[in-house]
């Protein structure tokens, strides 16, 4: 927000030289939070700072006395109850952090034996979630998908007034890398019964987690005047989807088990002041109902969404086997949004509903308004009709065993530092056998 | 299931007297769990199981070294710790109990001063919830609400096949006795835009809910054969709603305002074995299609339901102001609902999702077949159509600022000694001034 704040001064170079080199999505002006632990081990896990390649080890900092100023739960490997501290503790710890890393610090020294290779660190989750709740604010997306189902009203009447959410499976939330085997499960063919069996139309979702930070308590709803102080920071990502699984069990009470076998995560929070720079006016199209008052200020109109490129890359067995690079499927950017984050905050507690430290909100499959802008394969193909063909003459309409699928996302603006997310990656294995009961059932 | 399982000996009585009173639900029989401390102090929240009028304190009894062999996590008032060790750490302790609660035992000198009233005791919820699931097994409620939004099609065609459940919120669940304030949100009238204030339409839903205990790995599907021994307990369960607000807000995804401002508990989790004597045969009706093979078993079918009488009562203000009883509203039985524990587990997993120890899944509305067994008033009242008058002249249709609605649950069959599970009750407070934000916003 504040183009002076000299954590934002983009000629501000780190000692960590990695983090200086224009390509590294992690420098000085970044700043992410996440959790790790040096891999081939089984020492606790512990809240690092992601700067150039390295991460910086707040858990050993602390234990060296090289930041003084850290917060107590930071140096105990505890995300959460940081996050339930709020803004002002985030941003004294950011302003701390990047004079204590910047090129002359006096901390150079002290901190230098705190830094792990990213490459030797292992991660997982940045924190507990208690509760995931998943947005619907891709516009484009909402209106694609439902053409496909309703092509005389591909967005319902409530869409522009009401930021549609359901609430998510927090268990099966997984760190970047987590492999996962393509789910079983039921869908309908055109025989008569259903089926019960491995997915055959596996999908991904371009997302973006926005992570709470305080809380609000029980029955005290979150004012929009209020909504971004609630904001912790923002990872990628992918909302794995069972198409046929979905289609067949939505009616009447949404996704269940289409989604709730794995959702992959990025591993760097990418706090809200990292983010700032690159705020923009929230607007709506000409002619379009402006939100209901609860769902409205000046603030959020002035710079309530957020420019971020968001991307999507698969790379298929074929390709590893060459060693071929992923392929970028499509782009889009988060501004093209309908709903900003404030207004997730504010309708997700206007009814009371109690908001905890290092909940996430998903924002929902980010499609552009462009042909090739689909953020999902169900829109890039027309729903499994039209195959894409890869640069190596494989083609896909839905996810094979082998693809890997890579979520990635970045912040640019002139005058500006560049600044990334980090990979949001996971790949498909084939579905397990499914689990025959000892005893065979009987079938009419 | 083992009729000659001696803590479940109908003859069986308990040192403490109040436990062999006919009408108390918690003689030693039952045993249920739960979370309390002496109310009006701040003494660490512990484990307890109701007997009679009293609590066993399972930490007191710890510490003064009543209950030798007591779980560690017991002793420490960490119900999830102990239901992850499965269910036969959790059947070892109930004959333990039994024997150490029955007339005549050596234990009753050094238990005795571990008593707390119940009347004295401020209950919490028994346990961490980390995922709620709220599942729709009430084949009479899924229908009569199904005829009131599709009068051609009330069932919907994936009914009888798909176990249909979604996610819903765990951090608003709260324990029996806790009011809330009736909830704010976004609804659609006549007026051609949608209309932000206090719900118009509250509902209560009478169900039951069943606690996860030991867990399943993520990727690794529950067989049915062994879907029960991850049950742990039930509680009764209201899903209070918010009928105009889902109305405007479920499609495409579901409800989430709906329900996620308050979710009440019974305090007390009465145990899968304290239910074993009332399980029953689990029937289709003729000509329905039998399940697929990943949700049926033999054991399913010969003692996969439950028996368990439910029961709505309110209270109304006036009532109350009167000195007037709460007054039954209705009568339904878990037995009719469509789909077993088991078969919810199984499903639930099917795709590879990881239940966790203290997860909960409510069973969806409980109706029963006949009139008048609607478990909700949207079915009660005909969506709010024709509303019920109470002896007192009162009417409703939905929910009054001030009402109280009690949910009770019990189990009895010839020859057992009757169990119950305590009251589910909760009053609704009036709503909260909606928050207006410092800038008005403007309105085209």
């Amino acid at each position: 927000m504040n183009a002076l704040d000299e954590t934002h001064n983009p000629a501000l170079r780190s000692w960590v030289a990695s983090a200086n080199d224009p390509a590294s999505e992690f420098p000085i002006q970044n700043l992410p939070f996440g959790r790790f632990r040096r891999a081939g081990t089984d020492e606790p896990w512990r809240i690092g700072v992601a700067i150039g390649d390295q991460v910086l080890d707040l858990r050993q900092a602390s234990e060296h006395g090289a930041m003084p100023a850290l917060p107590q739960p930071l140096a105990q490997g505890d995300l959460n109850a940081f996050m339930a501290q709020g803004s002002a503790a985030r941003i004294a710890l950011r302003r701390a952090l990047s004079q204590a890393l910047r090129e002359g610090s006096a901390a150079q020294s002290a901190l230098q034996p705190c830094l792990v290779p990213q490459a030797q660190a292992e991660m997982t989750l940045p924190c507990r979630v208690g509760d995931y709740t998943d947005f619907y604010t891709g516009i484009h997306h909402a209106t694609a998908v439902g053409k496909l189902f309703r092509p005389e009203q591909p967005l319902l009447p409530n869409y522009k007034y009401v930021p549609i959410g359901y609430h998510g499976r927090s268990s099966s939330l997984r760190v970047s890398g987590h492999a996962f085997a393509r789910p079983l499960g039921q869908f309908k063919t055109d025989a008569a019964e259903p089926q019960f069996g491995p997915c055959r139309r596996l999908d991904y979702e371009l997302e973006l987690g926005a992570f709470i930070g305080a809380g609000n308590e029980f029955g005290a709803p979150i004012p929009m005047a209020r909504a971004e102080d609630h904001l912790f920071g923002m990872v990628l990502l992918n909302d794995w989807s069972a198409r046929d699984v979905q289609a067949w069990e939505y009616q009447p009470l949404g996704p269940f088990l289409a989604k709730n076998f794995a959702t992959t995560l990025s591993p760097w929070v990418v706090t809200m002041e990292a983010l700032a720079p690159f705020r923009c006016a929230f607007v709506r199209p000409d002619g379009d109902p402006p939100p209901l008052h609860y769902l409205d200020s000046a603030d959020n109109r002035e710079q309530g969404s957020l420019d971020i490129t968001l991307e999507v890359w698969l790379q298929t067995a074929a390709m590893r086997d060459r060693g071929e690079p992923a392929l970028r499927l499509m782009q889009s950017n988060f501004r093209d949004a309908y709903w900003t984050l404030a207004q997730l905050v504010a309708h997700h507690s206007s009814n009371g509903c109690n908001l905890q430290a290092g909940d996430l909100l998903g924002s929902g499959t980010q499609s552009g308004p462009l042909e090739g802008q689909g953020g999902s394969l169900l829109e890039l193909t027309q729903g499994g009709k039209q195959a894409i063909t890869l640069p190596n003459g494989e083609t896909r309409t839905f996810l094979h065993d082998g693809d890997t699928v890579i979520l990635r996302g970045h912040c640019e603006r002139a005058g500006r530092r560049r600044i990334g997310f980090g990979d949001c990656a996971a790949s498909v294995q084939a579905a397990r056998e499914p689990v025959v009961n000892p005893v065979a059932p009987s079938r009419s």
